[in-house]
């Protein structure tokens, strides 16, 4: 039996609208013996609060069967004093971690929200705060450095522009802590006890959830929902070990291509 | 006699303090029938405010003297539809774009100062726009890319940082206007009627003054004042045409070195 993660958003769900079938596709999978773990880039919610949702949606998920960006962040950072600019929805991931207002270890980046709570958390007087913090020596890290994401409204400006800003005022590189971060992929995995040869990521996201997954060794499936665009695959020569039409379909290939 | 291109901030000023016989330099100067153009990067005070600044401090200048970098994004964003996050103090210089909210052929960055009207013009909301006009097809002009600037209660985060992460996430390159961009440089030597082999840069920037004024084919003359630093004289391997403990040495070294 293999141990398998699975992306949230666009694999299980996509705005809140369960895919077709999805449900009784974990279902499935735990009944042939598979070990789960649901591994998501979300930045806005914590650990408990995606779980309720999932649970809401029908999926029998426990609240430790989820990773969150928060997680990895806590792994990572775990007694460092931080500087955490985040939506405050994941602060409830951050624990061991000491948030303060100066004389950081770290500065963290987290993603964006559709909320008023953005301009607020990336506002020009905390972006300088982090920049005086990089400046005195504190290293660093995002959640992501996403670009954009699409909403109701349209495409909306995400914290990697923060990210990209900090980079180049302080002259150095963030760690990314979310996927397609090898940190991401090695918490998940440890959580599990699994190899990487032997483990399963199963994503909607080309290069966060498929290219990161081979990177860090292991085999890939792709979904054909969410995020998922038929031009991508041609355009950047990308090839996960399996395509599949959904999630739905996951346990019938995995059965094929044990 | 030749054309002179004159730094202001760090080559007649410091914060206001006027460097110790430049007004008499400057008169000097003109009596030795040299030609002379004052250019600054300043991006937090018009041209009218600059000169009324600078004859409160005893120098002889009239306001068509001066080039900011507002008149240069005039010049080369003529009759252009402007998306525009700059201070309000430089909007006179604006002259000939139309600024607008949406729709634009361009979005262009100015600097911060330290008034509060920074953080209200670098807001998420303000970012946010700007992103959209860019995934657009609107293109990405600065007046500088600074990455901060000192004040009395120590460094600042300037707009470069949202150059950066705009130049992130629309994946584009921006166009900078101020030093030490050849549009600059250009539009100064224009306006002298002069070549660039035989006009000189005098400044106390090694980067924005003196590499720039060399890739554009000038002679360079650096100060030991303002932001000069010996060390990096030593680090950058940049060699001005000459040196002079401050502008008030100029006149005589160009009376030796013609």
């Amino acid at each position: 039996m293999a141990a398998i993660l699975l992306d949230v958003d666009g694999v299980l769900h996509v705005s809140g609208e369960t895919i077709p079938g999805a449900v009784d596709a974990v279902k499935r999978l735990r009944a042939a013996g598979h070990r789960i773990r649901f591994v998501t880039n979300s930045t806005t919610k914590s650990r408990a609060d995606l779980g309720m949702h999932l649970r809401s949606m029908g999926f029998a998920i426990e609240d430790d069967e989820l990773q969150t960006t928060g997680d990895v962040a806590a792994r990572v950072l775990k007694g460092k004093r931080i500087l955490a600019l985040t939506m405050p929805g994941i602060l409830d991931d951050l624990v061991g971690l000491e948030l303060i207002g100066m004389n950081a270890d770290a500065v963290l980046i987290g993603g964006a929200d559709e909320g008023e709570e953005t301009g607020r958390v990336f506002s020009y007087l905390n972006l300088n705060r982090a920049f005086l913090e990089l400046q005195s020596g504190a290293d660093l890290y995002c959640l992501h450095k996403n670009r954009w994401w699409q909403t109701a409204e349209g495409p909306r400006l995400d914290a990697g522009a923060f990210v990209a800003g900090l980079e180049y005022v302080a002259d150095t590189d963030a760690t990314v802590l979310g996927k397609p971060s090898p940190e991401y992929f090695a918490a998940a995995l440890e959580a599990l006890d699994a190899d990487a040869e032997l483990a399963w990521m199963v994503g909607d996201d080309l290069e966060g959830d498929i290219v990161g997954a081979q990177r860090h060794g292991m085999r890939t499936v792709l979904v054909r929902t969410g995020k998922f665009r038929p031009d991508d695959l041609d355009h950047t020569g990308i090839v996960p070990d399996g395509i599949v039409s959904s999630i739905a379909q996951l346990p019938d290939w995995l059965e094929q291509n044990p």
